[in-house]
């Protein structure tokens, strides 16, 4: 393959990549040098496969060690490659645990992050005395304290639905204009000693997730009273309960788009 | 604590423990000396708890990369402690990847391999389209070329039923008086574009799960007959289609006793 020489006349193809991953032995989404990301596997296929200098920007910046089945990336090229043998490049030069499951062509004004109107999230936990807790240690949060009952969890999850100011639920990052996040579905499921929540929203906080399901497990163990977990999402601030559950138990299942 | 001193007339209990782990990153049960092995990373553990150099004897030798939720293994010690604190003591110098799920006294003619009248086995499939089969390559054998119908493998486990002769389906180890097993029950189950094969019976050849799950898939996707793998089941030696399944996709689930 040789180097592809643009003119600066050329239109450049915008492709949308649909990848999954285990995060685990990754520091997150975003590009650190020196550092595994996913965002740097992916561009360092994408070079080698475009022979381009590719950027690829994401739907949303996963933490460190938080999984993806759904990530949405966008990037340009000047190739002329069809989206089937991209992807199978793609995959043949990245590493096991990230897979694009997708390449397509998008319009030229889709943008992974900006386009989005809606994530779904999945966080999973698992009873240590689970005779399987072993091999879940990298997907779930396994507890050793046992699981609690879902009532309160509940509870919890059908007061999240709709607008709120999420501070309280976040790393407080003050270079934001707001902290409201629209919540379309919350829901809690139990099944065979695991427990599972999958929250469906138009836009997340920095740890939101993670730290909502700290405090839902913090007032489903009476460590909290869920009036507090409720006061929390109307006046920001006020519940210091809130520590984040670990990453292993977060996944990115999808990114939802207009079309 | 101090170094136990043992005169000779002292009764040494028996204890028997139940380990689950995940193998990925062991090179099987069997202890082998600078590798790292399940037995071990529990040898080491129970002469740091225990202060005496302890020896394990393991129900099964599983394989490198082959999981154990309900592995089974003994060993004697003169120490009283209790076995709940030996349990903790272990899982606290253990591994993450390796538990210790229970830890209790044994009759002193126990014996983890031969007093076991069964073992159960899982064998776990999964197609590599499926949204998460990234988190599931360390368990599962994750197929690019998709999953058969059912219909021939569960022809293929209703032949297993009953006492055979293996040697087939096995690495042809020379050193066995015979290759005879009795299988008490074999069956797939097929949901959400995965499979899952059970298999319980008296005795296992090495790599006979695996290779047993090759050859059915080989059935089961027409580049064998079940005539073929019906007879080898009947005249040892026939079938040279069996060639092992990955080892990720295997688990030892249950171990089974009198008791």
């Amino acid at each position: 393959m040789e180097e592809k020489n643009l003119s600066e006349g050329d239109p450049l193809r915008r492709i949308r990549l649909t990848v999954a991953y285990d995060g685990t032995d990754y520091r997150g989404w975003q590009f650190q040098p020196d550092e595994p990301t996913v965002q740097g596997e992916l561009e360092c296929a994408l070079n080698q496969v475009l022979r381009e200098s590719i950027r690829v920007t994401g739907a949303g910046r996963t933490d460190a060690g938080v999984h993806a089945f759904g990530q949405v990336a966008h990037f340009d090229t000047g190739s002329s490659l069809a989206c089937e043998v991209i992807e199978r490049a793609l995959n043949a030069r990245l590493p096991e645990d990230i897979r694009v499951r997708q390449a397509r062509e998008a319009q030229a004004d889709f943008h992974a992050r900006y386009s989005a109107v809606a994530k779904c999230y999945r966080y999973c936990l698992a009873d240590v005395r689970l005779a399987e807790s072993v091999l879940l240690r990298r997907t779930h949060w396994v507890r050793s304290t046992g699981l609690p009952g879902a009532a309160l969890l509940h509870e919890c999850a059908s007061l999240l639905v709709g607008k709120h100011d999420f501070f309280t639920f976040s790393m407080g990052e003050s270079h934001r204009k707001h902290h409201d996040c629209e919540i379309f579905r919350a829901r809690w499921t139990v099944a065979d000693e695991k427990l599972a929540f999958e929250i469906e929203g138009n836009r997340y906080l920095r740890r939101m997730v993670r730290m909502l399901v700290g405090a839902m497990l913090a007032v489903a163990e009476n460590r909290a009273e869920l009036q507090d977990f409720s006061r929390a999402l109307e006046v920001p601030g006020r519940m210091s309960l809130a520590v984040p559950a670990p990453a292993a138990g977060l996944t990115l299942v999808r990114v939802e788009y207009p079309d």
